[in-house]
């Protein structure tokens, strides 16, 4: 899964990428996901009084309304993006707006002034309103999505890389700096993906939902033994996503 | 996980038979989730033109509002109740409408035709509005929500297995039936949650997201090397849920 970021004030052509992106993406065959950042302080999507509200007050939660075309799974505060994230698994999630996500990003804006309030080290394109005036900007390719959608689609599918973890430096540093560091170096080119030991596409170990870190041997261990182990099973496929599960 | 379930057609107090027991479980320390079933053909949460809306209509799905004091995941059809109960891992999901799902039943009536309509093999007890009339009706103990909630919520506890697969007899009879009919066993006491071989609470195989069905001496083995393989990580915890995660 990949993740984009789009990064702007109100009225600077935000969500007229994002749809645009959203669009160009599901065309060339992808499966694409989405999330709307709302900074607005009275936004809820619930009615005072219903059903599902009245689930809320009695203790629920999460409370999901289940309806004949559409099921809202409602949590009551801000999920951390990444546990968001985990609740994602299609090819591209496009989010609108300043979520902290650790993944590339495409500012928009009105003026010069604008993009250098939103520009930071994962930003890989300028979009939105000034992208009739130019073409680039500090170094930065600035790319219409309203009438060059397919350049800047190009450019989302060249440079982001798959899902990055998103810790500190607290927690690791096993590929010489933290997570946003190398997201910065693979965007610059100057490291790949795979220089991510925590939580590369090989393999993930989880207790009670927490990650927990293997150097590389140990993976190459857990990796051989557990395929050894599940191999021989009807149902069993190569190049499959395998998951264990189990209670100690 | 368990799960519960309520029936009854609207205005016979379903919602407030819901609500008692969601806030009795909340009272007695475990953690809730709750589905509201709506069967109203308009129901929607979304609003014309907004900006979730535009990425919908841009082709992303699931669509999420992530808010100051809410995060709404909003899918575009029903999801299937087994998927969606995929989302919680609350100690209790109580479902308040018919949604398909293999739990106990409660069901809710003003009348002895309401209830005559409502009820299945899966039914344990009966509420709502009848429940000030009498205290039993064929067999089944009629409990009031409003006035005896402590009393409903002990049977819930006492009766409701952990969460139950839902297949149908072409996929597996492993237990000698579907899992329908096991969870009417174990109800009735003739049957105990450990004998369903597929989906126990101990050792489970996922290919590309595809339970694979193991025989409990397989299962012994996989549970016995993932915990010898595992046990001696930093972050590993006795009683712990394990996952291990790998592409073939």
């Amino acid at each position: 899964m990949k993740v984009i970021m789009l990064k702007g004030v109100s009225g600077t052509g935000k969500t007229t990428t994002a749809e645009g992106i959203i669009r160009e993406l599901r065309k060339r065959g992808y499966t694409v996901g989405s999330i709307k950042e709302i900074h607005f302080e009275a936004f809820t999507m619930e009615t005072e009084g219903s059903n599902t509200d009245r689930h809320k007050k009695a203790g629920a939660h999460p409370v999901t309304a289940r309806g004949l075309s559409e099921t809202d799974i409602m949590f009551d505060h801000t999920l951390d993006i990444d546990r968001l994230l985990d609740y994602y698994d299609q090819d591209y999630v496009v989010i609108e707006g300043d979520s902290g996500a650790n993944c590339p990003v495409i500012i928009t804006g009105k003026t010069e002034e604008q993009l250098a309030e939103q520009v930071n080290s994962l930003t890989i394109a300028v979009s939105g309103v000034i992208s009739n005036k130019r073409s680039s900007w500090r170094g930065l390719p600035v790319i219409s999505g309203l009438t060059d959608i397919g350049r800047l689609v190009d450019l989302i599918e060249e440079k982001t890389p798959e899902r990055m973890p998103n810790y500190s430096s607290d927690c690791c540093t096993a590929c010489g700096t933290d997570c946003r560091g190398l997201t910065e170096r693979i965007l610059k080119g100057t490291a790949s993906r795979s220089e991510c030991v925590l939580k590369g596409q090989d393999v993930q170990l989880y207790v009670n939902g927490n990650e927990i870190p293997m150097v590389p041997f140990v993976k190459s261990v857990v990796r051989s033994v557990s395929k050894a182990m599940v191999g021989e099973l009807d149902g069993y496929e190569e190049g499959a996503e395998i998951v264990i599960k189990f209670r100690s």
